[in-house]
């Protein structure tokens, strides 16, 4: 009778091995794009909520939103995770012109172009801010200009994204110190502001904010900073080919406030063998304020609440506790992915794997990978299950931001790979918005993600579990 | 000296296959993305021709235009092949409703529904057509109901595409013959009409045309067929359930005319070690009339009037003759198809390999090929030349409806296979659009079918070329 129930046990684990993985993730494609909750929560948070930048009366109702719609799923726990924010607004809308001294017969003319103000940049004076504007590509030319070329001047910068780089990803990677360190940079030598050319493959009049740093500038060093959309960026540059004497204006109205508190949205299915084995799946719940936040990272917010709600529909009982967590403040901040890893680590949480969700709502190509070598060879390995899917890029290489701070040397973190080419269109720009969102695309990420959670939750992570390995 | 020339040779040669393919393929992606024409010329197919319906006046437009356009690449001949094309001519704008007998206290009442006259249909009466309609799923459904319980009827095909199949071309061919064969099907049972639900994953107002036959009906038994869009398949649908009774009214004023004059557009740079061995790329150059055929099939168009001046901007100097074919009268017809593969057959010219676009423009993901096994143990060396571009599907199966009829037992058939997910949103409908083709993934598209150019005229084709492997 034990030999029976032995055998049947093998066989079974066989079958399970051979056929069920197939099986069961052709079961979470097809409750996804049959029966998926993720396009009506983006709708929700993009549309009913929208652009919801850390400290806003937004986020604090994307904070509410989402755990009451985790708390529908029965999920074994539903909780919210203080953390502090920073508090940055924009004020009104900024005002920008170029202005050009007569020349010839004519007269002095302005031309308005279309600036943002750079995420946690102070104000411009109240009358704005008017000045000599200096081109560059990159901080060496600073220095070869040197003080006598920048004192007192604005200094723009103008270095393109690489067309020809395929991964849209790595050549926002080629240029976005300008954005974050430009301030910092051009302050060493008097400079008073800064224009950045929008991080934008395409020419087209949307400026795009992001995250800039001052570091360790002394407050009264700090100068304001503003991103000009990409077709003013190209009409700029020729007009100062064509009179280097040129002004430009600018006024903006930003503020950095107090640090306010708000919240990770945390939900768990508790693990049945497990349980103190942590796989935790997750995108960032705040977004810049220009546009409604869908694709960065509305969707993978989305994304990664219906990977719980798809294990559940899809019948499966996960070994391992897996964990939503939609973290608060990515973009200018990381508070909340730091404070979800200070937290895990207080507990002696063991988060064996870590997912993220944040390069946009578009059709999945696969993940990349931060892990050892035992548990890569382990992840190739199931390459071969998502093949059905158009699921082929298993590359080593970076995570996400949020998941980053839960590194060890044994775990794997991974982020979620979508088809890029369109994403910097839209990424921190006014048109970053619901309709740009494929359903199906949307979806197909969501069971992509899934069917991840649900390996990982089945055969854990080499070396840890390597008695579970055998065991199984 | 002979052996040092015959070593250099080798290296050489070593080095243009583990190195050199890598690099000039390297220079295609590069030139197409910073350098392409394919977006440029779609712009002006689009927005200033638009819609290209065999047979209409902006099919020649597009004629003259891409000759025009050829003849500026310097290539070694332009020329226009003729060729005899259907007319079918949509007229006045279709209208249908909906209408409910009184029921209760209330009175008969009418709702509007969104229809399109499916090519190749004949008109309805001039006053409309008035009758009972039955749903149905498929032919199967047909003939369980009979002549008794379709007679004087309009059948409705409301079987919607598959949304858990990945592949959407494949949930596409799951529903196509309702379109296609449906008033032929519904004809036999006294029918007197078709309404079709459209080929669309979406829910959306927009209804989705496409070609239709009538067989060898005789002219009497023919019956008038539109497409209903998605959303009102399911208002009606869901009305039906409440009332059996309620009356369909449509209006539809196409007319099918005598076969007109066109062409196919030729390009060729002629080989120089092989002149006789042909390869081919192209797409269709008419459209559907409702939008402008930016993704069906002015992408494909663009696309492979590129890659002939791709070559040529990337230093290629072909070793077979290359072809561009923009093809006419693919989507109601196929003459165009036909008669390329006539002639060629009468020339005795030998095609070694053809490429379709007509897949849309989307990023491109691989390619499918029709082909015997020696040839694909070929392709499938070349897929890692592909890997940084994130090219990975290499795959048999079909070509292109164009190409098709070129096949032979030793040649190279192949089809672009551009991301699939969001094609049916615009497939046929008003909303195939300049405005939804992305600029980068046209041109990566261009770039990719470039490369495979590239590889099939320095490696030729096995078994053919086995002389020209060894010697190479
Ligand atoms: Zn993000
Ligand atoms: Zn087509």
């Amino acid at each position: 009778m034990k030999r029976i129930f032995l055998l049947i046990t093998l066989l079974s684990s066989i079958n399970s091995f051979s056929q069920t993985d197939e099986q069961v993730i052709r079961e979470i494609y097809t409750q996804s794009l049959t029966n998926g909750k993720s396009y009506e929560w983006l709708d929700h948070l993009s549309n009913q909520i929208g652009g919801r930048l850390s400290g806003s009366l937004n986020a604090e109702k994307a904070v509410a939103y989402t755990k009451a719609e985790l708390e529908k799923l029965g999920l074994d726990k539903v909780w919210l995770q203080s953390v502090m924010v920073p508090k940055w607004v924009r004020g009104a809308k900024e005002f920008a012109y170029i202005e050009t001294a007569p020349s010839g017969f004519g007269t002095k003319k302005t031309t308005n172009v279309n600036i943002c103000a750079l995420g946690g940049s102070i104000a411009t004076p109240a009358m704005g801010l008017k000045a000599n504007i200096v081109e560059v590509k990159n901080f060496e030319e600073l220095e070869v200009l040197g003080k006598e070329n920048i004192e007192g001047k604005i200094v723009f910068y103008n270095r393109p994204m690489q067309p020809d780089v395929i991964s849209t990803f790595e050549a926002y990677g080629g240029c976005v110190n300008q954005r974050y360190m430009g301030a910092v940079e051009a302050a060493k030598y008097g400079a008073v502001g800064v224009i950045v050319r929008s991080m934008n493959l395409r020419l087209d009049d949307l400026p795009h904010t992001g995250s800039m740093t001052y570091d360790d500038l002394p407050v009264n060093k700090r100068i304001p900073s503003a991103a000009i959309s990409t077709n003013d960026a190209e009409l700029l540059s020729s007009m100062l080919k064509l009179d280097k004497s040129l002004k430009f204006y600018f006024k903006q109205n930003c503020k950095q406030l107090d640090d306010v508190l708000s919240h990770n949205v945390i939900g768990e299915i508790t693990g049945s063998e497990f349980p103190n084995e942590y796989i935790i799946v997750g995108g960032h719940l705040d977004s810049w304020d220009l546009g409604d936040g869908s694709h960065d990272d509305g969707a993978g917010v989305v994304q990664s609440m219906d990977v719980l709600r798809l294990l559940k529909e899809s019948g499966i009982k996960p070994k391992r506790s897996i964990r939503v967590v939609l973290f608060m403040n990515e973009e200018n901040g990381l508070r909340g992915g730091n404070k979800y890893a200070e937290v895990a680590k207080q507990k002696g949480e063991n988060h064996i794997f870590a997912l993220e969700s944040d390069a946009g709502g578009f059709t999945p190509r696969g993940f990349s990978f931060d892990c050892n070598d035992a548990s890569f060879n382990q992840i190739l390995s199931w390459k071969p299950l998502f093949k059905p899917y158009f699921i082929h890029y298993f590359e080593r290489g970076g995570s996400g931001a949020d998941v980053g701070p839960l590194k060890s040397s044994t775990n794997v973190l991974a982020g979620l790979r979508p088809d890029s080419q369109r994403y910097f269109d839209h990424h921190h720009a006014a048109n970053d918005t619901f309709e740009h969102v494929n359903k199906r695309e949307l979806e197909l990420g969501a069971a992509t993600m899934t069917s991840l959670i649900y390996l990982f939750d089945k055969y854990g992570v080499n070396p840890i579990s390597n008695d579970e390995q055998i065991k199984d």
